[in-house]
């Protein structure tokens, strides 16, 4: 194994990059802006330039750096090719193939920026020491990443970790962002959570400190959950019931070692993963209900660490 | 890659045995009972003298056995290990050591039967072609298999692929085998459907042919359903959509190529597979729309095929 590794995480507005050890140290991390204009076309190549800074910055040659994995915001398939990346303006981008050519040769490996995050928490972050994870992002929607045998499970249309959307409420009258009704994202995201309180908040209620608040958030819920509210104890329960239950079923497919919690609404700490687990452990199939639960520590970097797991070999 | 492999399939009665090439080809098959006294103490000494007086009669020498799969009838440990498998008799046997002590040496691999009878419909039955495979087996229950790059997802419990106990109806009153309630086996098994069947029946309805069947099953409403038979179209379309759905499901998750479905149920066809295609396609994810559906082919013979697939790095 050579010395070192980079990742990049490309997001829509910034790439983050990050400068490894391949044992998992970090050593840099820095940025760059994201240019979409003419379909993205600048994006890698703006991308290698950036490395190739770095590396003379560093005094770092090209046969001591074992490879760059990069994350996509998007579908990517097997090879690390990218038919359509909306986020990007990409059509038709075939990841490794363009960089490795950009970067003399240095292998590169792409993977979906949501399933790398999932890996690179299973590495070094929340689920460091299983191999069987399951990541679950609760930010502005509901993202997942499936990893199995320290290997990601991308699906063969790139929906491998999509629980954002499973079928949580079939009656549901408002329609989810993919279209559908009654998806997990619509009630275990921010914006979910938010829904929940808004909707019982205007039925009757015992006075609440939320009904003051300034604003309606997922943090306000937690925030008055903490404080004891009761109001907010009940939307905070409706959450965790919903999400706890999603993740039996989860459960009973890929059976993992580990639930890992992570995203905005995370910030709300032990306490929810303690109301979360008390209903999957309600709802698990007996053989599961010992499954353990741990908050992402990575953060916004899990992307970076997942892409260089990436070209470990994964 | 040797000549021969041998597939062990161990239910609870028989045992039932495969010579196979290794390209896939079966040369000859048989069964002998499985001995469940003592503990099932003398099942794999039985199964090691069939395999060496098969062998002795074939001619086949050690060195031309790539090696053994075995099939157990509960959940085995990621090397091959069984804490405990009731339906043998088993405790904490690690048929590998053991069995391949009785063979000289010869390679002996195991795996839980439902994941195997997965593997098997991968490599050479209804799924063969493809490496992501969900198998689902409609029988007196409802097991299933997760087969990913390949390989079997066993999960870390020996839950993976346990789709048969995903919640459907968090509503249900009845109880599962499992304990919980609504689970998807109390809908789509053969029992689940007889159940479904006689609670339409009650109710007020127009005549059907069902009211006046020897015996309501599972076989019975889908024969009265290819003849036209209103209630029968209604038991199997409520059918269908809880299967349809869990499917949906599923695909969020592991996003498989293909369903293989399978199990006694299934022998009623292609009516059964467009009946939950119809409801799978209305629930899914959109990019997973397009997952194809297959009849197994391989009926009871599915696990002694897995067998063989496992002793070749699956």
């Amino acid at each position: 194994m050579k010395k070192y590794g980079f990742g990049v995480d490309i997001g829509g507005t910034t790439c983050k990059i990050g400068l490894f050890e391949t044992t998992g140290q970090i050593i840099d991390k820095w940025e760059i802006p994201t240019n979409t204009a003419e379909e993205g076309k600048n994006i890698l190549s703006d991308v290698a330039a950036s490395l190739k800074a770095k590396m003379t910055e560093e005094g770092i040659k090209k046969d001591e750096v074992e490879g760059i994995g990069v994350g996509i915001p998007g579908p990517v398939r097997g090879g690390g090719s990218v038919s359509v990346c909306v986020n990007l303006g990409w059509k038709n981008v075939h990841v490794p193939k363009e960089l490795e050519e950009m970067m003399d040769g240095i292998m590169v490996r792409a993977g979906n920026d949501a399933n790398v995050a999932a890996l690179g928490e299973m590495w070094q972050g929340g689920g460091k020491g299983y191999e069987n994870v399951v990541m679950v992002t609760l930010g502005t929607g509901v993202g997942g990443g499936i990893i199995v045998g320290e290997k990601i499970v991308a699906g063969s249309n790139g929906a491998g970790g999509e629980i954002g959307h499973l079928t949580v409420n079939p009656h549901d009258t408002i329609a989810c962002n993919c279209g559908r009704k009654g998806c997990l994202e619509q009630y275990a995201s921010a914006t979910g959570i938010t829904r929940l309180a808004k909707e019982r908040l205007a039925k009757e209620h015992e006075t609440s400190s939320l009904d003051t608040a300034e604003e309606i958030s997922a943090k306000a819920v937690f925030d008055a959950y903490k404080e004891g509210d009761k109001i907010a104890a009940e939307i905070v329960e409706k959450f965790a019931g919903i999400l706890g239950k999603a993740l039996s079923n989860i459960a009973c497919v890929v059976d993992p070692e580990i639930f890992v919690i992570g995203g905005g609404v995370s910030k709300a700490g032990d306490v929810l993963i303690d109301a979360v687990k008390k209903y999957y452990v309600e709802a698990a199939f007996p053989s599961c209900k010992d499954t353990r639960f741990a908050l992402a520590s990575l953060g916004n970097d899990a992307g970076m660490y997942g892409c260089v797991k990436l070209i470990l070999g994964e």
